[in-house]
């Protein structure tokens, strides 16, 4: 087989055997077929498309590329939820322990901050002590004591993934709805997971803006998870502001742990409602109620009781996370500096562009200039309005965190111009907006067509 | 200035400027651009196209990425005769001596075998002592003395070509008509020409078999050409069989001393005809006559009087090359050995796979496997029919020669696979099929659509 006459039936629009994705995929990873080969082909990939066939070929011979995790020793279902990123997103936090504390293991293996969107490890490691990097048995050690253990991903898991997504980085590749499905379920299906939740996000905040892009990459992850054996759902989540009160790294520790406490804030109310139809899918998936609506109760049940509180606790322990910064987040919140970004005139909170809100969060610190870089661990905002709610000139509309007083600026101005104030408070779609499911997931399976 | 931005441009069918353009051809020259990035804006490139200020652009840029050749000082006008390549296509040791003769100079940058096809360059190596590599210094010498000089590309000319080349042959970008026009005119252009003239081979020994592939690209090469201030025509050419008698190394050189001695042989007729018409044209766009019919008669009176014969001699001295073998070019011939490919039953030459013959030709010695390796100068054969010939059975269609008998059976299975005898003789289309200039061009600049 040669990698030219691969990239020529791609280029030609053919279909690819599955032995032929395998042998990319493991070229890929073993480093035995060149960078330029693997480019024209992804470039290939991205402009005439894969077929179901290809990309679920590609995604088990990406997930099969190195180390895999084996949750079947732990004797219980394992589930995991999986987010395509977003803005004050801390979902993972509340439902791995929710899910856990209700009787499934969530082995979740999570990224950090990229392009605008915040990371779950780096929010984690503001946490001192909380380790991300464990081994596999290592986090297989956590799982049997707290259910739930969010890790990096390790050298050894789905290198195949590795090369390839630092190559569509730099070519240009990175927005095609086949080559993400492949990358996230790669990486998801690799932890030997029995289900899977998939929160899509859409809106002015997400990667893909569009709906219908969002809808697609949905009923390709679900229909991609499913071929795996893997029972999948995917919602369709609103990103049109940052989720919460909180965005950042420690702050939206805290915001967690409010929720997890029992604390009501109304800017919270939406991270809560959407971690508890995310918790209930995942419990619903596991086999624990008989529909996700019941599971969504069982959830808030866990919740109220304080096991999820209980489990989230002992999985920052088991990581070798501090308790002391865990039993008073409010006063371990340090920010060097803060700064109030003020309303310019009277009105409705109408729209904001949530990406640059995204990046300016990014900007204050809570996310890096170049990999490997460390964070700012109290960097971040506090909201303090939501889309069609009232402000008044002169008030403050969020607040800034950051360690050097020296950067407002740059996340001003994007500020200054992603938020808009109107005279009228605008329409804004719901939090989910649309469940696909293992049942309905063919009506949603046209590729949109390109441009 | 971001490659990954001119990718994204090129992958969503924008039109880039001559100035990204630029960077992309000195990022290729002076390695600054990662190859996977050059291979993934290839790939782009090659599905969405480039426009004609593209190709013009990259043309250009790819032209004066390193050092150049300047004509002027030779007080002539410089002009050259390109094909795109071809099996028995010995034009160019007939053409380069006729237009030199005629009152032109000819600074020809030749290549090697490629492919199936035949190369200028190992077809002149096989005189003992002719030098392809020399300095442009010496090429100005050569051309003062013989008005034409046949050389390999030095390493300073054209980098960026040399650098997208490799890449193309690996990322199967190859078969692009943009790509190819860029490729073809960078160099040709390099050497400063007032005038060209394309020869565009269609048919089943063409690397474009389809006649709209190969008249658009002709079509783009005209365009390019008179962009860049170069008289420019193209003719398309049919290569259905082998050119002339003989297809190899020293055979070629053989029988192009043959058709300048005036030693005329039917089979050699057709090389004969387009070469004088080919040199017509040279010397046409050249200002010597008024049309490029009476420059077919001008190229002829050259043939004839022996003044071309005496500009090739004149070459070879020039370049180093062994004079006796010219004086006996038939008791030069000197292969190992020798095998008739005999008919297999009586009928008519109705067809032949021309490709699958080109590469019996190589596959004898007169190519090589590997970049770089020798070739053998005596290898390749000798036809004894031509297409719509009457044969019969048991009677040689062609004879091979090589220097290792045992290479013999590769070859003959080719041909016997590629060559048909029928009841009927076929239709075969004319030697020139379409003549394209500056001022017809414009009708056949459509590019094709891709499937």
């Amino acid at each position: 087989m040669h990698a030219v006459d691969l990239i020529r039936k791609k280029r030609d629009g053919e279909e690819l055997s599955a032995e032929e994705i395998r042998y990319l995929a493991n070229g890929a990873a073993h480093g035995s077929i060149p960078k330029e080969q693997l480019a024209a082909w992804l470039m290939a990939a991205f402009l005439r498309g894969l077929s179901l066939a290809e990309v679920d070929a590609l995604t088990t011979a990406m997930r099969f590329s190195g180390e895999t995790f084996d949750p079947s020793p732990l004797g219980k279902f394992a589930v995991d939820k999986h987010s395509t990123g977003g803005v004050g997103d801390k979902t993972s936090l509340l439902v791995a322990p929710i899910a856990a504390a209700a009787g499934l293991v969530v082995p979740m293996i999570s990224g950090r901050a990229l392009g605008h969107t915040g990371g779950t490890l780096d929010k984690l490691e503001s946490i001192p002590g909380y380790r991300t990097q464990l081994s596999l048995s290592e986090m297989e050690q956590v799982l049997a004591k707290a259910g739930a253990s969010i890790v990096g991903q390790t050298q050894a898991l789905v290198p195949a993934d590795r090369v390839l997504y630092a190559l569509r980085d730099c070519t240009s590749t990175v927005e095609s709805p086949f080559l993400i499905c492949a990358s996230i379920m790669s990486k998801k299906l690799a932890a030997g997971l029995n289900g899977l939740v998939l929160d899509v996000k859409t809106g002015s905040g997400a990667f893909l803006h569009n709906k219908t892009d969002a809808l697609f990459l949905a009923a390709l992850m679900v229909e991609t998870g499913e071929r795996a054996g893997t029972r999948t759902a995917a919602l369709l989540t609103n990103m049109d502001q940052p989720l919460g009160r909180f965005a950042g790294n420690w702050v939206e520790v805290w915001e967690s742990l409010e929720v997890m406490e029992g604390n009501r804030h109304p800017l919270s109310e939406d991270l809560r409602e959407l971690s508890l139809i995310l918790a209930g899918w995942m419990i619903y998936l596991g086999g624990l109620v008989p529909s996700a609506e019941e599971g969504r109760h069982r959830a808030e049940e866990v919740l109220r009781s304080g096991a999820a509180l209980q489990a989230f606790t002992s999985m920052v322990q088991a990581h070798g996370g501090d308790m002391a910064a865990l039993a008073h987040p409010e006063q371990f919140h340090q920010p060097k500096a803060r700064k109030d970004f003020l309303a310019d005139r009277s009105g409705y909170l109408a729209y904001m562009d949530c990406t640059a809100v995204g990046w300016a969060v990014q900007r204050l610190g809570a996310g890096r200039e170049r990999a490997g870089e460390p964070v700012a661990p109290h960097a971040g905002m506090e909201m303090h309005a939501k889309l069609g709610s009232q402000v008044k000139a002169g008030e403050p509309i969020l607040t800034m965190f950051l360690n050097d007083p020296a950067r407002f600026a740059e996340p001003e101005v994007l500020l200054r111009k992603a938020i808009v104030i109107a005279d009228v408070p605008g329409e804004h779609p719901p939090l989910v907006q649309e469940i696909i499911t293992a049942e309905n997931r063919k009506k949603f399976l046209q590729a949109p067509k390109r441009p």
